[in-house]
Parts: structure tokens; sequence; C-alpha cells
């Protein structure tokens, strides 16, 4: 076992018979437990045939890939399983054992169609939607948009209001946000919604000011500008969060959190767990 | 081996010390195979210490749910094999075959660091950036934006333009999009860009038709408007298809393709694969 030689990346394949994103995901979270490992991760994605597998799988043993698959076809599972014992190939079957686990427990058969192709039912308008609300309704452009949302997300600048509401939207939920800055006007339809609805983001002082002084750098402007003034920013901070009291929402410091950790705090404090994930052709809205 | 009675739903438990993005993404998928059955998801995310992962699978006995889970602590991978093996509760850990096999093959031991929380590094402000992209160079508001991105959506309406642009931004990628009408102005801008960053969507005349008179539909609107009209539909198509065999761009039918699907197709055509997923502190743009 010896330590990898730097130059040359570990290469993952993902091999799915639909877009991919399971085994992609699980990809990354391996990867992020190794940062100073490099890595290439290849797609092989939209694999129906057994030729096309044989030629993904070929590629994969080439770079000796650890192969990480989400097919549902019987038959191309098994291709793979033989394919990479006879190579030994690593390949980790992300999809099969809880597939089979909804089998043994409700005596259904899948129904081994590749990805969820429901895309023309309510559920894809709904998200369609969802995402074109969150364009809409961004950093305040229409106050009217708050007694629509599911979400209301207020926050100074720099909390990640725009990623996170994008992020929520692709969860099918409509989500609304204002910048919230001293001088600005409140808009009245944020006191006429329900303030469980509303989340009030919130961050650390100084790593509000590290992260705007990093935007100016990256803007090619004066890092020491008011915009990153730790003052203006405790200032600011403070106007947020009695505005947050008093519209009695829950509030929530994005400080040590990634957009997805957010997103799933706000899904977890809202309640809205059950909803957001999917919805079956029987119970959609 | 009975036929569970749809009343009663069949539960996931999605548990992670972090997010629990990844079976998130397993429990839809295995759920999208069993379109007859009703699930339920509950996710119990961040879990980091043994009394929370406890409280947790205690939970998830009640209900005698499948258990997916991403945790990262040996600790807790170790108390969850345990109680589930004691409480004959199905758990299927979805991380510990790649982590452990990146380590066997590297010699490098794993962070254990639940999540990927290198949130104030430039990948994460590179992905911020390209939300805020999408959303300020989204449906042509601004043609200049064609020459700063990385992807350049043309599209009739209803392709998904929008929708693809905020999943493309997802994964670090800056994306713009113009509508494309017979009568509009074509920006010069798109003469001169590379076309191999330009994609071309189209979709088929009669699934379009479909489409909008369902949005006319949800919109309360008299379903029959020309802008569901099929001919003009066809115009628009021919127009459209017409502009991007000019332009020379790849051109994407997203008839029967989802959101994900089309996004997955475009990093294939694009080869934007290596890119796109993970940047890694060492090999960050």
């Amino acid at each position: 076992m010896t330590e990898k030689n730097k130059k040359e990346p570990l290469y993952f394949f993902i091999i799915s018979d639909s877009a991919g994103e399971t085994a992609s995901k699980l990809a990354q979270a391996t990867m992020a437990q190794y940062p100073t490992v490099e890595f290439e991760i290849f797609r092989r994605t939209f694999i129906t045939t057994k030729e096309a597998l044989i030629k993904a799988l070929t590629d994969a043993k080439k770079c000796d890939a650890i192969i990480l698959h989400t097919l549902i076809n019987e038959e191309l599972v098994a291709l793979a399983d033989h394919f990479c014992e006879a190579s030994e190939l690593f390949h980790f079957d992300v999809l099969t054992p809880p597939v089979l686990e909804v089998q043994r427990r409700t005596g259904v058969i899948p129904s081994r169609e590749p990805g969820a192709l429901h895309h023309l039912n309510k559920n894809y308008f709904k998200r369609i939607k969802a995402m074109e609300f969150a364009v809409k309704y961004d950093d305040g452009k229409d106050p009217r948009g708050f007694l629509e949302a599911d979400i209301v997300l207020l926050g100074v600048s720099r909390t990640s209001k725009t990623p996170l509401s994008l992020f929520l939207a692709n969860k099918n939920l409509k989500v609304a946000n204002l910048p919230i800055v001293p001088q600005a006007h409140i808009p009245k339809q944020l006191w006429e919604i329900d303030p469980k609805k509303i989340v009030g983001l919130t961050n650390d002082p100084e790593i509000l000011n590290g992260i705007r002084k990093e935007r100016m750098i990256a803007y090619g402007l004066n890092p020491d500008t008011a915009y990153s003034d730790l003052d203006k920013i405790k200032t600011e901070l403070t106007f947020a969060n009695e505005l947050y009291e008093k519209l009695g929402c829950i509030i929530i410091n994005v400080a040590s959190l990634s957009i997805e950790e957010t997103a799933s705090m706000i899904l977890n404090a809202l309640n809205l767990e059950d909803h957001s994930y999917y919805i079956t052709e029987d119970n959609e809205a």
C-alpha cells in the first residue's frame, strides 16, 4: 500500500442509465474526505445498451477507475458485475440494495425504467415554476412575491440568499428573497405573511468582512471600502437581527454552513421535509 | 410477501452527519422505481453525536424505516451498524465502500470530517458567482453576458432554459440564456463567441403545444391562444433550427429529457465533465 504518486490522479467512473446524479453526489462526498488526493471524475451517462456499457467499463478498466454505478436494468447490472469481477475492478452498485429492499417489503416489482422520466407531469411543472419564481422574486425585485412564496429569505449582503433560493427552488419550493440594509424600505407584505415562512439569515461579522474583502479583490477593487468596514457590517447585522425578532421568524447563522446545509436546516425548521423531495403521480399537488 | 396496504406508506430515513444530499438522491432514485408505492422521506441531518444518532435510529425503528446513511465518523458508523443489526432494521451505508476503496488505493487516511465544509474557498465563491451570473443573464437580459459565459443556451419558449441554467450554475458553470422568437433581434455577441459554447434547445412541436396549453390552463387562461398554436410553434422551431445551423452549435431536443438529463448531455457534449463537479483546494481555478 504505497502513497499514490501525486501526478497520477485517481479516477472515478460514474456509470448510469440516467443522468448519474446520485453516483456523482457520492463521488463528491467521497472526494471531500481526501482533500490532498487528486481525482478525476468521468461520467458515462444514459448507458442503456450492453455495447455502451462494455465500452464504458473498458474505458474504466484502462485507468483502473473506481466505478460507482446506478444501473437499473437487470441484464446491465449483471454485465457490470461480471465484467468488474473478471477484471478485478472495484465497483459499487449504489441503487440495487435499496431497490431490492423496497421490493422485499412491498412485493411490488420495480419498473426497471431508467431514471424518473415523469417530466411532463405536474411535479415537473411545479419545479420549473419554482425556479422561475426564484429568479423573478430574487433580490427583493417584487415584494408581491412574498405573499405567494413558500419561503421568504431575508439577509444582509453575502448571506447566500440567491444560491439558497435557487437550491430550494430545485426542491420544488417557491422562494423569494430580500436583502436587508439599514436604510432600505421594508415592504409591508413582510408583515402580512406567516412568520413561520420567513427565514432571517445572519452571519458572523468577521466572516462577512472576510467574504466582502475577497469579493472586492475578485472584482479588482480596493478591499478596504465601506462595504467591508467591520463597524458598518455590525450595524447592518444588528438592524437585521432586530427586524428578525420583530417579525418572529427563525434565524440561521450561515457562518459555518454550506448552501446545502443551510437549505437542509431550513427544510427541517419549517417542517418542509415531507413535501419537497419527491411527489409521486398519486399525491402530487 | 403481501402487497403493502396503500394507506401505510413506506418510510425512508436519510441519516447524515451533513446535509444528506447523497442519500436523498438515492432515496429519490429508488422511489422512482415504484410509482405505485406511497413513500415518506424523513431526513435526520447534521447528526454528529451518539445521542442524536440513537434518537434518529429509534425514530426510524418506530416506523420500520429503510435507512440510508452517509455517516463518516467511524464511531457513529459502528453505532448505526450495531443498532440496526440488533433491531433487524435494514440499513445501507452509502459512503463507507467508496471511502475505504480510496484509502486502500492511496494509503491516505480520510479526514472523517462531516461534509465538505470548504465554503470560504474559491470553489464556493465560484459557485455563488455562477448562480448570480445565471440569474443576471437569464432570459437574454443582457447579451454582454454571452461573452463571459461558459455555456449559452438558446431556445424557444418552454425548452427549460431557466431551470437548466440554474442547474448548470450549481455545477460551477456560468450560463446565459436567450429566448429565440422569430421576430426578435439576435444580439451580435452571439456571433462573436465560440459556437462550441452554444447549445440550441429544441423540442417536438406537439409536446410544446401540450406544455403551453397546460401552462395557459395553470394560469387560468384560455388554452387555445396563439401561444399554443401548432403552426406558430412549427414556425418558431424552424426559425430556431435554422439559426442553430447558421451558428454551428450543438442542438439538443429536450422532448423526452428531464433537466438533469439535458444538463448531463450538455456537459458530455461540451466536454465539461472534468471541471464541473468538484474542485479541490489544490486545483481550484
